[in-house]
């Protein structure tokens, strides 16, 4: 294990790992920072779609993660640092005291990961999801489900934000994902792939249960508030879930799950 | 209408809204703050159990809420303040633009609670649920599928905290419900009551699709990590919720919104 004691908040090799919140901003290109030990396990774990490229500990979180760091590759630098030092390197309070750097997967595209799939699939196209939360719970809620990709487009958020990622519980690591596409285009090719492209939306007749059943299901989430423009619901089926009447509001990742979990394998 | 022009931040007329977040610490005793228009338009609803004491505007709100003032009562004042004046009474940047000083329901006891409960019934139990955004998203989801209350046990935090009102989109105010109980008295008095009462815990072999037809259900949740405690569970019908096997997580308030959503009323 290549263990690297930093005694100093500006020393270079740290480098990465300096001002995040600044940097969250901006993004990484190719590269990605997660915190806390439950996505640093998903990161290093065989399921995962991304490598670790180092990771920064507070002194006292080395000896609890000794498991963790012997699946990591063992010339990956494991720096590990005095609260203090760490705190002023991040440039706010890391109280979780475990941060990692990942590099992202390869960019994929659309039809190659369709190609992908198998016969029996399900799918989330998340469309102006612009929320970290919403984004994260929904790769949370797909894992869960066992959903096979996760597709976004482009005006969703980044689902490598690290606020997304520690919401999705480390499930953007290692769900399958395209993203930066155009909703219609994808829609579109759902539908020549052979999905049943269910647009969920409140003011939909017909309800879940009534769904015909179908090997290929692309549940199409909006953004609440807006919901998904009307254009692309009229190019779906639209889907609503039965709701009480009286207060007919639900959180997007919530409705998500709820359809995902109608629609899962019966394993 | 009772409209009261606001020119300084100390102005005495405004002390209830003042430096809300020190005092979203401490509570308020009777009564809570609540932000923005949609909880503002749930607080004067039909079905809210709360009445508003007084709102708390930026001056080019006052114009877009000429409809929910109008179901206020007419004696209730309305301090509008330049953005400005309502930043420095409230203590941060307050975009929203709007506040509501509300007064809580009277406090219920479960007895009466259970004994005015109609025959066919779904209650919610939660369990030492300290996350806010939980709390909220609970009360969102209960109040969607119709859930007829809602019981927290005394390890909860405040459902009136001015986050959870808002995560709730303003279900909190309107859904009836009882605090501080003994999560194990609850569990017996709900059996006594008739209630079959689930445990939702992911160890459980009993899926929901499998669980018997039953009047009145009560779904109990416990806190995502340490879940509910196990002789709690042992105290009810354990349940979970099928997932994909690989990546067994779901947000508390996602796996009760599943569980009601399959036993809400079919209307």
């Amino acid at each position: 294990m290549n263990i690297i004691r930093i005694e100093a908040p500006d020393d270079p090799r740290t480098a990465a790992f300096r001002d995040i919140r600044e940097r969250d901003l901006t993004g990484r290109e190719g590269q990605f920072i997660a915190e806390g030990e439950v996505v640093l396990r998903q990161l290093v774990s065989a399921a995962s779609r991304c490598r670790p490229a180092a990771v920064l500990l507070a002194e006292n979180r080395l000896g609890g993660l000794a498991d963790v760091l012997a699946l990591s590759p063992p010339a990956m630098p494991v720096y590990v640092a005095p609260q203090a030092v760490l705190d002023g390197i991040a440039g706010f309070h890391l109280h979780r005291g475990i941060l990692a750097l990942g590099r992202k997967p390869d960019v994929a595209a659309l039809p190659d990961v369709l190609a992908g799939l198998p016969r029996t699939a399900l799918v989330v196209l998340a469309c102006g999801i612009g929320n970290h939360d919403n984004i994260g719970g929904i790769f949370r809620n797909a894992a869960a489900f066992g959903a096979d990709a996760v597709l976004l487009d482009r005006q969703c958020c980044d689902p490598f934000y690290r606020k997304a990622i520690r919401v999705s519980v480390g499930a953007v690591l290692r769900t399958p994902m395209v993203v930066g596409l155009d909703a219609t285009a994808a829609v579109e090719a759902l539908k020549a792939a052979g999905f049943a492209v269910l647009a969920m939306t409140p003011s939909a007749e017909l309800t879940l249960d009534a769904v015909p059943p179908a090997a290929r299901i692309a549940v199409v989430l909006g953004a609440e508030g807006p919901g998904l423009p009307a254009d692309l619901i009229a190019r779906c089926t639209p889907v609503g879930i039965r709701m009480s009447g009286g207060f007919d509001s639900l959180n997007v990742g919530t409705a998500g799950a709820i359809a995902l979990h109608h629609f899962a394998r019966r394993a």
